[in-house]
């Protein structure tokens, strides 16, 4: 077959899955649930507006009133012969396991594409590992996992051709976050081409099979013990020759888009001696560890691809011969268990086999744990001891099991001319959004591969955002956080007292602070430690007053035009002259019809951006500058170590020690009044000419820290002088003073 | 520590368990799920009686909207300090899964009693394999099984103290139906016992961290990726703990009652070379055909308890040295999977072990299919080959993927002297009832041991019923159906025509058929495979008109006070005198209230049960009876191969290939016009005389079969004579004859 000309799109793995499901989609039942919710919102937007399915209709999108009635719709839907679809994680996963058993038990085909994300135990958590999917394994659904954005979109497309053909439903699996939320550069599959691979007598035959009052048939009747059994084995048949259909439909992928599939894929040494074995996101990085930092080495990585069915053959066809020593990584963990799953899989692959190399198990990435290059190294190296540690955890400081691996978190290993970009921004600011565009204009105008991945913590609007961008010649496979940034912008300069935000940024990098500081009040305001790292690392450090030019223009506080065009200027990802070009074709495409002076302001902070960057003649004593000593504190242990920390966003150092005492979740309360933020760009102020006295501003403050007071006499006197009040109004009142405290 | 006097009981496992939870249980939040049911049942009516449990008071029960509920409950329950309990099965436990994960990662001690009941999937079915319970594997539930009635008392007592101790909550699994519903006589536990066992320090310390705004802390927490895993990490000191803590349980239990307990139990020879590691009922058969088929070969049985935790070190401690083959046996299918759970373990085990023995997977027993003596003997024959079959299931004829072991279903392994007696009775017909009184009589009584299983089909009221009772010197540890009976008895004369009853008799045992026929008209109503069987098998057979005698005391159609006198007669389990003695005694104490004339009529059942019973005299003829050719049905091979077999209760022979077509579940409809059962003792007859032509009877015949019929006078003319008819009345009818047809 003829590669056709790719189309390329920038999108995340949420919407590459969601684009091919659609066009395999009559009915879609759905229940939102994070990380999965973009999927169903995508699907129903594209039927809102009319899109088509393969076979020319809209897709019929219904929500239900949870995922255990989604489940319970996608059985009844798919019962009525119509390809029924579902999206969901976590959670909401473990409320389908009733009907999955009962589609997998009726061998109807669907595909629920699953971000897969962790489970609540100890404590609720949104984030991404295997646990759910894990924990769905013995349904018989098959299983079948991408490991980023552009598989996200292929493999969607086997789980829904084979899921046809085979009869059996599939579980299509991605990381959540990681992969669901990450923004890549990929090649969309064309619908035409879904269409070719559509094996329409399965299709018809299903529809065939529906229930229908012309050629009645009982479904879901009660068996007792004297057929049960042969009844359930005579399905054995539908397992034994689904791999084989997948194998047939990723081969047939592979020839369409030059991506080679396989149930399993071996990457590395021939020769390899060290081989990990994993599944998902984790799969980019260990390959680009490998590729980057550990050429040379006998060494190789096997991805696991088709889960369900776990075929033997398939996994011993690629595995070198030359193999010694294995570690397979799990990202979930049964407590209780001899090991966890994939482990336990794979060493019952091993078994019979003479001369079997030596299994080793690690666990890694629980809650969206970020997995890096040193890690990858780490367990690379553990292998090489002659006693390589069982059962390890990575990516953490076990001090109690003493489980874990160390590690050297400094590690990078993206490819040689890699822009690698992080901004600071707070949450619903903007900040994400202009990111999203820029990775967007220079994914579309450029030859250029571009990732953007958002790290939010759960305050969302008012929290910390994290965008990670990175931009390169090479395809960007790295699934882990920024660790040696070559540009990093804060968009909030109480950030400067807060957070260690340089020391991702890479020796002679870029640092962009937003600021209404002049360049001399930086000297007194900026803490010690950033100037030493600003100096020490040859930092080159700008500033821009983005509140005051956007202030101006009539932007009000939206600083993300502005501080985009400074981006492109101090970056050069781009030449600057397109970046502009682009900005404003942007800003003509989203405010076009809100009329010209919109269009002008925004323009103007086009131009603001370029114009005001301020760069900081950094001092010399800054390589010498010495802390104050803050006044300590007198606070409990737990607050000390573990609430401060997280709030500096260093949580990932927390040693497990610290959760000894608590292992069952317990938080002690009222711990926010440890926790004064100040990331406010501005504070409210009484004032006292304007003030009705009708109190309202304390009724709604959410937080009782806008309070009126009454005072008779004696208070007023003793009150300091700053301390300003007005006549109170009201009937009693003509004696009393009144102050509105913020 | 002394062994105390044992509380001797005949209970059902449900008791068993009901009992011991309920000395540990503060609250019990239940939804009734079939088969555990009467657990929640027993526990309901002890608390409405006021019973008290260890710490002196009634349990507080409280049923659900559903399961999901009932685990909330649970969940709630146990953070606000109350020890608390639920019992549940199959899509019960589904429904619990996510609760359960936030249970154990709060560490909070309970136990679910899981009568293990398959899961619905190409069809719903209520009987008992492992499905449930592998299914909540990964939860970080501890699992611990229990493989007879005694166990599932004994160990439900260390489910109990180990989770109070350990803090991981428990499932005490026992197989639904086989052990939940067989009757046994046991030793019961005095509550004294289990108070002495109890750790109250711990039990303190539970109460103690209970939710309370005298102390409040927060629970419930979301973590994010920065804390999440080593918080998790946090809890694996108490897995590794945990261990220990049952162990040390067990031995105490051990102490106390004299039965041994161990994690992993091995029995057999202590140089075994072949070796069946199983969990939960099936272990029983296997001990006993070990003992009384297979003395002397070098095999042996290592029993699994403690599931979770796993321990390995366990396993190989018991585990001897010789063993050369292993075979392990699943109760649940995991499509798609390398193997089944308890078959991954082991390999998992035995992975890192120098010349580990070869391991063989099979799968037995879903939705209660029977496994036997004579499919033990397969199981291990199937070691002897020099290729053992690998992945093989055992009780059914797999003639599609070839699986299935050839087994021998004439094998049987109770002890010498045991008595087998078999019942075919009427769902509701009493029979049941009786027999269990019968059990009693026998269990409370004498020093023999008792055993009672009960195979209802799922018509249950109107379906047929049999009664496996057995009774010896020896404890029963025969976990199947009755395959070789000394005494059978039909207690519906109709189904001599449809049910092989006499297939399970052995040589010489005795016949015992209800029925009106006289010993004249047998010659003309038994079908000849009976009277060949009858004379093939030397079998005495004896006759008794239940119902006639029944009629003439006033006792209507309730002949089981007769049907159990008569059996005590016939099988002589218990000197004579003595039945009778202690049936007037159950009289007395059942009827007691109900004045002199009920008592007499029961009295005087006995006596008819003795006196009544009539001894054919088997005609030489028989030998060699001829069948007579029934007219043959046009009907479709579905029915002639599936259902026809089905209803005959001879459904365990159809093959898998039967299914081919059909491995979805989906069956013809319309069946029942094939189904003809003939069951009825009477048969209702229009009484033209007292018609008052209200046509109620017609209205409300639930299968339409009673119909009012108007003629007129040429339809009157051309009916038949036979056909009766009356005066129509009403308006307009003048002319009409009206007939109700029956």
């Amino acid at each position: 077959m003829n590669k056709k000309k790719p189309i390329i799109m920038t999108m995340d793995g949420t919407t590459a899955a969601a684009h091919v499901s659609y066009a395999f989609t009559d009915v879609a039942a759905i229940f939102p649930i994070t990380p999965s919710s973009p999927m169903a919102e995508s699907v129903d937007e594209w039927a809102a507006h009319g899109r088509k399915n393969l076979f020319g209709q809209t897709v019929q999108v219904t929500e239900m009133q949870s995922e255990a009635g989604a489940a319970g719709a996608v059985h009844g839907s798919l019962a009525a012969g119509a390809l029924t679809t579902t999206y969901t994680a976590s959670q909401g996963l473990l409320l389908m396991i009733p009907n999955m058993y009962k589609i997998a038990g009726e061998l109807l085909p669907a595909v629920f594409h699953v971000t897969a994300r962790t489970l609540a135990a100890h404590a609720l958590c949104i984030f991404g590992d295997h646990s759910d999917v894990m924990a769905a394994r013995q349904t018989g659904f098959a299983m079948l996992a991408s490991s980023s954005v552009q598989e996200s979109m292929d493999l969607a497309a086997v789980a829904h051709l084979a899921s046809i053909k085979g009869r059996v439903p599939f579980m299509h699996i991605f990381d959540g976050f990681r992969t669901s939320h990450e923004i890549q550069k990929i090649e969309a599959w064309d619908y035409e081409d879904l269409r070719d691979m559509l094996d329409m007598d399965a299709l018809r035959e299903f529809r065939n099979r529906a229930l229908n009052p012309e050629h009645p048939v009982i479904r879901g009747t009660a068996q007792n013990p004297d057929i049960f059994f042969q009844a359930k084995e005579a399905a054995s048949s539908y397992y034994q020759k689904l791999p084989q259909i997948v194998v047939d439909y990723m081969k047939e992928v592979s020839e369409r888009t030059g991506r080679t599939y396989k149930p399993f894929d071996y990457v590395g040494d021939p020769n390899a001696e060290h081989v990990i074995v994993a599944m998902g996101s984790v799969c980019e990085t260990i390959e680009e560890t490998m590729n980057n930092n550990l050429s040379g080495e006998k060494i190789g990585l096997l991805k696991v691809r088709l889960y369900r069915p776990f075929v033997s053959e398939y996994f011993l066809d690629v595995l070198p011969k030359s193999v010694k020593k294995i570690t397979v990584l799990d990202r979930t963990k049964e407590p209780g268990a001899l090991g966890d799953p994939l482990f336990m899989d794979v060493k019952a692959v091993l078994f019979d086999q003479k001369d079997a190399p030596s299994v080793y198990g690690g666990r890694y990435g629980l809650g969206s744990k970020d997995t890096t290059p040193g890690m990858i190294v780490s367990i690379f190296d553990n292998m090489k001891q002659d006693m390589p540690k069982d059962h390890f955890t990575i990516g953490i400081e076990d001090d109690v099991m003493h489980t874990s691996l160390v590690y050297d978190n400094k590690i990078s290993s993206e490819p040689e001319g890699t822009i690698a970009c992080k901004f600071w921004g707070l949450g619903s600011d903007g900040t994400v959004g202009a990111n999203k565009t820029a990775i967007k204009i220079i994914g579309d105008h450029t030859d250029m591969y571009a990732q953007g991945y958002f790290a939010y913590d759960s305050k969302k609007s008012g929290g910390v955002t994290i965008s990670h961008l990175r931009f390169g010649k090479h395809p960007i496979k790295s699934t882990y956080l920024i660790n040696r940034a070559n540009y990093v912008a804060c968009h909030n300069q109480q950030y400067v007292h807060q957070y260690d935000m340089l020391k991702d940024l890479r020796e002679g990098g870029k640092f962009l602070l937003n600021t209404f500081w002049t360049p001399e009040e930086l000297e007194r305001q900026l803490p010690a430690s950033m100037k030493r790292e600003i100096a020490e690392k040859h930092i080159e450090f700008y500033i821009i007053d983005g509140f005051k030019y956007a202030r101006e223009i009539g932007l009000g506080s939206r600083i993300n035009m502005l501080m985009q065009s400074a981006f492109f200027k101090l970056t050069e990802v781009i030449p600057l002259d397109d970046a502009v070009k682009y900005l404003k074709q942007g800003i003509d495409k989203t405010y076009g019809k809100k009329g010209q002076k919109i269009l002008d302001m925004n323009y103007a902070a086009v131009d603001a951006g370029l114009a005001h960057i301020v760069k900081v003649d950094v001092p010399a004593s800054w390589a010498t500058a010495e802390d104050v000593q803050a006044p300590s504190r007198n606070v409990p242990a737990f607050i000390e170590e573990v609430l401060v920390p997280m709030n500096r966003q260093e949580g990932d150092n927390i040693p497990v020690s610290k959760f000894v005492g608590i292992e069952d979740g317990a938080f002690p309360s009222g711990t926010s009044q440890y926790e004064k933020r100040g990331v406010a760009i501005s504070i409210p102020v009484w004032n006292k000419e304007k003030c009705i006295q009708c109190n309202q501003c304390s009724f709604v403050c959410p937080h009782a820290s806008i309070r009126p007071i009454l005072l008779d006499e004696a208070e007023v006197a003793s009150a300091p002088d700053a301390f300003e009040t007005i006549q109170a109004s009201g009937k009693g009142f003509e004696n009393l003073k009144y102050r509105m405290q913020v």
